[in-house]
């Protein structure tokens, strides 16, 4: 294994390391370690609430996280000749949860999935799952099994949900003009239409002082994929994955953060992944000038790994632009169409014997396909999210019998 | 083969065949053929414009091709004893251009892709690419070159972009009030919301005279993919797949057409696959009262075709619902993030000598595939679209040295 | 498609065409067409045997077979400029059974599968199933279902079961020759070691005469591959494959046939594909001189083809190089350890209902893959045996519950 | 991670660790810890040769090694219930190299692959390779890359080359017999054709005393996968894959050893994978009876693991079973046709730079198929070697213009 030049003590919290990292973007948070281009090394992390959530039978800790911590990130790394306009070459080695230790942390052993309480974050269908849920994962190499979801085993893809470069202080001053602007059109919008910058639970890395300060003041929040890459939350960033990063602030600055045991397109259920601390072996090189001469400006480039679990049967679901339960139709809008699509899945596996809250565990973690099959028909948009059948450990195909309903158990949910 | 139950004169109109095919989703458009649940069967199909479109280097039919002729379907075809409520199991045997036959028409040894006009009908990059442009590809069994876009060769992924059973008289005046309302919020815009029904040049099979013009008068539009499946474009229709339908009128009534030779998830130019008319070789099966059991009420369910073309290696981009032309942040917007995953990729591809209307032609075609990688990290919703490598008879990986530019012809454009 | 350059009636033989193919090796059958490089064109085929085996319920026809007609070949067809030492470039763009024609001969939407009698040509384990078998399928669109096989539905994997070069007159002496000297080690053998020339059923294409006896008396049977590649059985010789064919001499002198709607692995019961008559779609080049360019002496080089069958789930079967019958070791010998492979996987399949005849049969036909696994660990060769899980309609994976066992039917067996 | 139930020191050879392992197969091994069924856990393990070989550029090592250290095995596991004519499941959920160690033992961030000499071991193309060669890969997540073969980088498969449970005192005495009459045959062989008892080296576990003396003078070697499984190379033994072996002794007493980072089809250079000592994860249970529910008696089936690396372009080799060198036929030799596959795959390789040392070493050692295609058509078997493109970071395709030759350095090769 490569020299680890960030590790984590996974009793402790990212605050508490010998040397922390961060939770917001600031290109002025201090490179924890520089690298040469060529080098190889082990980024330590934890899971993306710093460990807020546990390995028991409520979702309490899910209903009442406090999401100002998110998402810790290792780093940032600086890479010595990376200039503005270079892109960083990534390669993605190796990843997985936290390795050879006992411990109560996600990732040592176990993760977690949570659906998020709609006045708390929500997720992807809060109108429809406005409670707070969670399942537990049990970890067995590179598959996993949960006790809140009886007869699903799968082979997970793992990679960082977040991964990305510092961004400019003009990038980042944009950043939050921008989304500022938006949460504008309607500021008391439950879930928020966005987050600004806060100072609460801000962590600046090893910046000290009044630079702290304003790193936490300024800083931009973690949980939108932007320019610089970032939350993006791409299940094929997985093992033997390259990334080409724009590189906006010296040194490029690389940080990554919030492992993924697994994940299904979409991350639907917002902390839809298999949640876990861990590690992550990268590479990483550069091409001078790279983002001009590949007309790369706003956004990462990437080859996908090729060491995804082999799957090549599925059920399959469709969604259009339609709100049929009012029977409204919407124009090309690509997201209602996927949230069609994985409401008509829930609405199936259901009928197996699972509960909705369950079966949209399943789809935020499993390694599940969506895509964006039609969008020029106007008006509707149709999406389609795949399925593996094999990820049951029963038949799930539709038959002339029907489905065989069984008792799946339950998911954690909240008291109190 | 399996008995042709519907024949296509490719030399002939739609309108003039013996037995002609429809252009409107309507329950009385009378079946035009009855099989019984177990029965294999083979559709000739004409291609979706009913042979508008040349093989040559002039983009001027696509420009004004008159849409209200669109989509020439084969069928309906009854299925006997299927009644609403029950699913309709369709196998997709087999699937191609037009077999063993010369002649001038799509599919007869060539197929077409095109870029629509923004005034009309347009497509997802329209405002980008306001004009219109086609390509046309010569077929080599399963593969495909273009003269113009020369670089490019891969395996078709072939599949109907239209295949759907008909409404119920409800269902229809559902659909027509529904969109009518989407219309009426800016009914003047180019390109238009949505379509609204129109007796232009409606073709109603084989009803006649009052009937006739009822059914053209209310039929509804088949752009849109809706609760019966229809225009889906989902490009995983393949050899091997199995669709579900929702049953909603007696008999069910089946109709295909719009085959594609090959697509990529979008079918961003609007006439994005490769067009053509051909066959398709099905077998049906009845599940009887399979939408209660499975909990199918609004869209068809699928499972995807298993000889797809493998590809294994992937130039895969990234968009989030930023329009960074004016830096303006959109919330969780799925449909603006792929169209700014598939920009990014166009500038890429321009780098390497292409124009951004032959990378957007390519985009359209080829077998990419497009994710939606993440929707819940507010307020940015972030898709990816892969495109094999090893569709390019050159390397289109980023390396130090530069992309390896060189003259890519040019597509077809418009004159006069 | 492409021009038809051999053209077949399947209500003939191959002898009564009007340009009439061949069934033995000589450099001077006469070319059929000349093609320039470039060139696309299709050839039209027989079955192997000219059509002696029917679509019925005896496996008579099997065991009485006259082998002296086989293989019944299209071609050769000469390439323009081609000449010894160059590498022929042959892209499979399409192939298929015939296509839209109602008849009796194979490939007319059915092919047949036969386990040959240790009298008459023998078969991989022709010690344990001496006897003469036949399993009839029906073919729907690119799968395949049989009424001796109950419960095995399938995609084929298409592909021609021969293909080659003309040899030169020198490498033609050669073959006779060390293969009559193989013979001379036992040459009352039965089934033999190999087989001599013989003009017996020789079909010498369009040459007539003293060139035709001359022809017939010296050309080498067909049964063997060689070094211009023939009946190789190589099933991944599919859509979208290359294959680089050494030239041996002047025109190269291309001829196919022996079409295989599916084949496993090892053809182990000899007639061991679904045979059938059909079509090849071919594509040609040449690389001058490329012989010695690549250090190609002996063999084709090809590029597998992309658009396999995808499946994802095996239950595999090893076999090592000792006879367990005997307790008696080999040294190193793959032939034996995969036919021990064979018989494993036979017994476990005749646990869930089918006869030792029907496994075999399942074996020979469908898209297993029989790899050589070690071929170091002295003294045992270790060869294994995968076979698709998904090809059955029922769960074949052991359980502590242990086998479904039904009844499966019977395949076709022989009688007075 | 699970418990470690066998662990290793890898600075100590495996006779001086704690709880020694063993290097012959015997059912009185005692067994070093008990299992429940559904019980996991790791099992950790030095290199096959006991870290005999150094990370040097000198195959002086692979020359003298002394092979009656070999296979130095991790266990037995006892497994608790398990009785002869049971089955033994066992999955293997992780496996990789050692580690969060440093060292200069196999696998501490290095692998190695060895030609070994013909008069001290061989491999399978000892008579064209006689000397002894070696290769030293670096480990870069889950791809390698090496010194002594600069262009090529493959992701691994990584598997156990050695697993198995243990012979019954029976089925021990057949072993030694059978395997004894053939090595009579030519009993001054070199290399031999097979390996008999001995006690020189052995290591009989935690037994002692006389009955350790016993089982080093019976113990069967380790080097040939027979009924038990054992050596058998099988590289699709990898990540997610499950295993049911056959039980013959009371416990079952599963061993592993001789992990591969990385191997292809037939391990062609007798250490041809690339060898290190690691870890491996299991979970394991019983199938009771299972051997006689599913006719099981003579080898181990499995199920593939799932996450093996993704390829889809391969040049493919052929060879048959003729010995080209003197023209000579051979009948049905699926070992002489791979031989000759392989011989062909090297002289290819060889034009583009690489010594046919160093193009046998990546055959051995990347993750190449090796297919029997055709085993039935006398007197010519026909197997394929299919080696991925993706492997090399040059066009190893044939084109027109021929190979692109460079200097591609050297391998490790003897001194002295």
């Amino acid at each position: 294994m490569p020299e680890v030049i960030f590790s984590v003590d996974q009793s402790k919290s990212m605050r508490e390391q010998r040397v922390p990292g961060h939770n917001r973007w600031h290109p002025d948070v201090p490179a924890v370690a520089m690298v040469r281009p060529g080098a190889e090394f082990r980024l330590e992390t934890r899971d993306w609430t710093d460990a807020q959530i546990g390995n028991n039978d409520s979702a309490n800790d899910v209903r009442d996280v406090d999401l100002t911590h998110a998402h810790m990130l290792s780093g940032p790394i600086g890479v010595e000749g990376a200039e503005p306009g270079d892109l960083l070459v990534v390669d993605i080695l190796d990843i997985g949860p936290v390795p050879q230790q006992v411990g109560e942390a996600p990732g040592q052993g176990w993760g977690y999935t949570g659906i998020f309480a709609k006045n708390n974050a929500g997720g992807f269908l809060t109108d429809y799952y406005p409670d707070a849920y969670k399942a537990i994962w049990d970890m067995h190499g590179q598959q996993v099994t949960s006790r809140h979801l009886p007869g699903v085993r799968y082979t997970g893809i793992t990679h960082p949900g977040l991964i990305g470069t510092a961004p400019s202080a003009d990038m980042l001053a944009r950043w939050n003009r921008r989304e500022q602007a938006l949460i504008d059109t309607d500021p008391d919008r439950v879930p928020p239409l966005g987050l600004p910058p806060t100072a609460d639970h801000a962590l600046a890395g090893q910046a000290t002082g009044q630079e702290a300060q304003r790193i936490c003041a300024e800083g931009a929040r973690t949980v939108p994929g932007r320019e610089n890459g970032g939350n993006q939350d791409i299940k094929n960033f997985t093992r033997g994955g390259r990334v080409f990063f724009p590189v906006y602030a010296k040194d490029a600055k690389l940080s990554a953060g919030d492992l993924h045991f697994s994940q299904g397109d979409g991350e639907i259920t917002f902390c839809g992944a298999i949640e876990m601390g861990g590690f992550i072996d990268l590479h990483v090189d550069l091409i001078k000038g790279g983002m001009e001469k590949y007309g790369i400006s706003t956004n990462p480039v990437f080859m996908p790994g090729n060491v995804e679990p082999r799957y090549s049967e599925f059920m399959s679901f469709v969604g259009v632009s339609v709100d049929h339960d009012t029977d409204t139709n919407y124009y090309m809008d690509a997201t209602l169409a996927y949230r069609r699509a994985c409401l008509n899945a829930i609405e199936y596996f259901k009928r197996f014997g699972y509960s909705g809250e369950q079966a949209y565990l399943i789809l935020g973690s499993a390694p599940v396909e969506g895509r964006i099959s039609g969008i020029v028909d106007i008006p509707n948009a149709c999406c389609t999210l795949y399925v593996p059948t094999g990820i049951f450990d029963f038949d799930v195909r539709p038959t002339a019998d029907g489905p065989k309903t069984a008792d799946r158990g339950k998911c954690a949910v909240t008291s109190g």
